[in-house]
């Protein structure tokens, strides 16, 4: 039996990022939930940012910004980055962060996450109290301890990254693995004439 | 040590829902995992969907779409809704999906699925290949089996959401919870004076 409940802006899951922006000695840092990529030609992220965040100020004004995936080690850090805002007290600072300079572009890249895009904005869209950024992936660092033996791409298990679950607000662990994926649903094609 | 790989398309970890269009004789349906929330007032997601795509069409047509949050144990039928094309084949019916018309708007609402969105289209933008589809959220509806004891919220374990993990392909569980949200970074906070 289906319930009607009121709209709500739950979907689920969702990762939990750390944006920042600025420059390595001086970032801006935020933790984002509503983010993912929405296209590959070129690679490019979308995220929902409210308008009053600090560091958006600092994405609009340099245009560039960097995206750290956190490991589940790092949920503390991350929530007092969804808590704090960077104009009351120095947030990154605070949390242990240390910040190098990006290759591609010159937005801070987090040294403590093991996974970031650099990012160059490319686009935005305001919706209510939100501003949708746009960014054009520039660059991707990864740790070599959370790569496939090969060096190829990022091993999901080693790089443990944080899930957030909105409505109940839990952080979470990845589970097991369902399925492959482009592979499993080839059971369901008709049998060729 | 930082390895610098190819800029690329990956953030960890993904949902995997299902999207349907038109209406609930003749039902699109498409997976897709480059979706999130991206506003609150009011609530909006945006999703990044190929050019190409026959659901695409449809949403672009009809103004209006559903998400729906597929389970773990809908792995093969998601995959299969993301490996072939509405164009050749009747997926709804291969994978077994039936529909039933939404309160709010006239898109189909994927039985099948415990969490329901339906969506109205407030604005796209192209982006290469892909087009970023809005969509404002009308209303939610879940099973009252995927609810909490009170009947407020998803329980996501109960809601038991497939996960969608880019670059190794997979599909995942959820795994175990790591902290309480707005809560556990309050210990980062210096003391007041």
């Amino acid at each position: 039996m289906k319930k009607q409940l009121p709209p709500s802006e739950r979907l689920y899951p969702m990762p939990c990022v750390l944006v920042a922006a600025g420059t390595p000695a001086d970032a801006a840092v935020m933790a984002v939930a509503w983010i993912n990529v929405v296209s590959s030609t070129p690679p490019t992220v979308a995220m929902g940012i409210r308008r009053s965040r600090a560091t958006l100020e600092c994405i609009r004004e340099r245009r560039e910004f960097t995206v750290n995936i956190a490991t589940t080690s790092m949920a503390t850090e991350v929530d007092f980055c969804g808590i704090i805002s960077g104009r009351t007290l120095d947030k990154a600072a605070l949390a242990g962060f240390t910040f190098s300079r990006g290759n591609a572009t010159r937005a801070p890249i987090l040294d403590q996450c093991p996974y970031s895009l650099e990012c160059r904005v490319t686009n935005e869209l305001e919706v209510g109290d939100y501003v949708v950024v746009f960014g054009e992936i520039i660059a991707t660092h990864a740790d070599e301890a959370v790569l496939t033996a090969d060096g190829k791409m990022v091993d999901v298990d080693k790089l443990d990254p944080l899930v957030y679950i909105a409505g109940q607000r839990e952080y979470r662990k990845l589970g097991e693995k369902v399925s492959d994926a482009f592979s499993v649903g080839k059971q369901l094609l008709p049998p060729k004439e």
